[in-house]
């Protein structure tokens, strides 16, 4: 039976290379890009569509954009989210025409807010929460996709280029809302490019795949209409559990820290994290740690050191036994507390420039 | 195997006794209508769903709606159509609010025009049609479908609340693009109600039932949100084909007349058209025609003759051998030619009246 990629949190073949072979990914390169960042840097990006085409756009400064969407649900926003704008910065570091959609109708008819309360919770919070995470608010175009009637146009022309035995191939389902949010994606991703043909980069979790190679069979298809440039793509790796699952889930807050987080919590949840320790400071001392089984580890790797070198010391200490699990934790939480202070500032600086954004607006 | 009436074009079931039974229709009494139409007094219009509100609200004088839309493909109608607007102007002329909508996104998706074209192809002749077969354009609101944001919202939300298996069941077959195109008829046939909850009728071939059915399963899934009222249907037969077939077809033009249509041409059709006239003149003179197998009759009927008593001559001199098949035939091409002429003149006079129309307008 073929491997499913199921963007909809069902179980994800944790063999990151077997996806990358059994769908054709190429292998993300970070001698491509320019001043890789830490994502890029330490292979939490591992894989792509159309890599080397973005590169060149960057090396040679012709335009080319970055997309992403919010859901608007909810109050907070969980790391997967954080690695998704962190690359998207880069990406506008770069070069590029940075766009953010506002998935309000999506949030509306998936998960059952209003339109208004979607539109209300983006403005609050995930906007300024993506822009404290990094990105320029001057140079980011945002779009709320329930006024898009661009995007509803070409929804609804996708839908006349994937079949239902394409959507059941490739999504594991086929429930009509499915179809919906999966066309209304697709336009989403192709909809600067009925302003300006350009390429344009998605990055989003391996998991998110699917809607990428939706959008390019789509752009092959409407060839002789709209010859849009196909979509690539740049996928990250979860972030682990801290009890050891391939990722963290709502459904499981032992292991899952959200942006913001209540840091006692978050520190009390990190002293109880899957760890790659042994069991006796003799041990530990004598052995070192079994540092690709540390859940903190990968915490602090994939978010919360940013200098090679700092790391580089980290993990060093802790394979040689130098460092105890106990100081692991602690710098863990110390990290994160830092983290989390700086981003709640940021949150609320980004909170009174609310005014400087541009939205698209639909007449 | 349960008997699908399928909306797209398929074979249908020619037994409407059977049908009307099958899926739990109302049978069509014309004694519940004030001032029948003509399709309404000859069984034309045969079956329906929650009839009996709408005849209270025309008795009582209560506010309801009356909805219909347009496909502008092409630049002809067919006979369907005819009776759907004349359908529309009963309603229209009892008290309904009418509203037309301007199927321009579904035209652009499932038949490949741009909306432009589409949007062209309606003002040019579609509406100006409707209007010539009798609507009162100062009474009727029309709006283009790719405008309407809420119906796009609301199509969204219907999504929500029909399973694949039940498109299936319903239509036959479930192809994306067919989910969004029905799950927009749905939102336009509630749309009026989003202004205010009220009755409607939704006047239709009886091919037709599965979206009434779709949107009143839509309306008992979203009662806490919105608690639409379901919305009625009224169905009528086809217009069989001068060939004999059930209906007429593009597919089979030798027994298809469109409006408008070449009259030289038409009136060719109809004198070689199936006949329920004997074989010899002696014959008829003596047995008289099989009436109930006569196409002219059949158009006649549904179409041509207005008058009841002069219906009535018709078929009494016909049937018993008074008249002979070649006069009954040009009677058709002389009421034809007559009809079409009208319709001729009352299009370019509806054409020249296209700035009183009321269409809405979308922010």
């Amino acid at each position: 039976m073929a491997l499913v990629i199921d963007p909809w949190g069902a179980e994800l073949h944790a063999d990151y290379e077997k996806i990358v072979k059994q769908f054709g990914l190429e292998v993300f390169d970070p001698a491509f890009f320019p001043e890789p960042n830490r994502l890029m840097r330490r292979k939490v990006v591992f894989a792509g569509r159309d890599l080397k085409l973005i590169a060149s756009c960057i090396k040679n400064k012709k335009p080319f954009y970055a997309l992403t969407g919010i859901m608007p649900t909810g109050d907070k926003i969980h790391f997967g989210t954080k690695m998704v704008v962190e690359q998207l910065k880069y990406f506008q570091d770069h070069g590029a025409k940075t766009y953010i959609l506002i998935a309000d109708l999506e949030a509306a008819t998936t998960r059952g807010v209003t339109l208004e309360t979607a539109r209300k919770r983006a403005l609050e919070f995930h906007i300024p929460a993506y822009i404290a995470l990094g990105l320029d608010p001057k140079k980011t175009i945002f779009y709320f996709q329930s006024e898009n009637k661009d995007v509803m146009h070409l929804a609804y022309e996708a839908a006349q280029h994937v079949t239902l035995n394409e959507f059941k191939a490739v999504y594991g389902s086929a429930d009509p809302s499915r179809i919906l949010a999966a066309v209304t994606q697709v336009a989403d991703v192709l909809f600067p490019q009925l302003g300006e043909r350009m390429p344009g980069i998605i990055p989003v979790g391996i998991d998110q795949d699917p809607h990428i190679r939706v959008a390019r069979d789509v752009v092959a298809r409407t060839k002789t209409q709209h010859d849009f440039i196909p979509p690539a793509g740049i996928y990250h790796k979860f972030t682990p559990s801290l009890t050891g699952e391939l990722k963290m889930s709502k459904s499981k807050p032992t292991g899952n820290i959200d942006l913001p987080e209540d840091l006692k919590e978050a520190c009390r949840k990190i002293t109880k994290a899957v760890s790659g320790g042994r069991k006796t400071i003799e041990e530990q001392r004598k052995l070192g740690a079994e540092v690709e089984k540390d859940m903190v580890f990968e915490l602090l790797k994939m978010h919360l050191v940013e200098d090679d070198k700092e790391l580089d010391k980290i993990y060093n200490e802790y394979k040689s036994g130098k460092m105890l699990t106990s100081e692991l934790k602690q710098i863990a939480c110390e990290k994160l507390t830092s983290f989390m202070n700086d981003f709640n500032v940021r949150l609320e600086k980004a909170r009174k420039s609310m005014n400087a954004l541009t939205f698209i607006s639909f007449r």
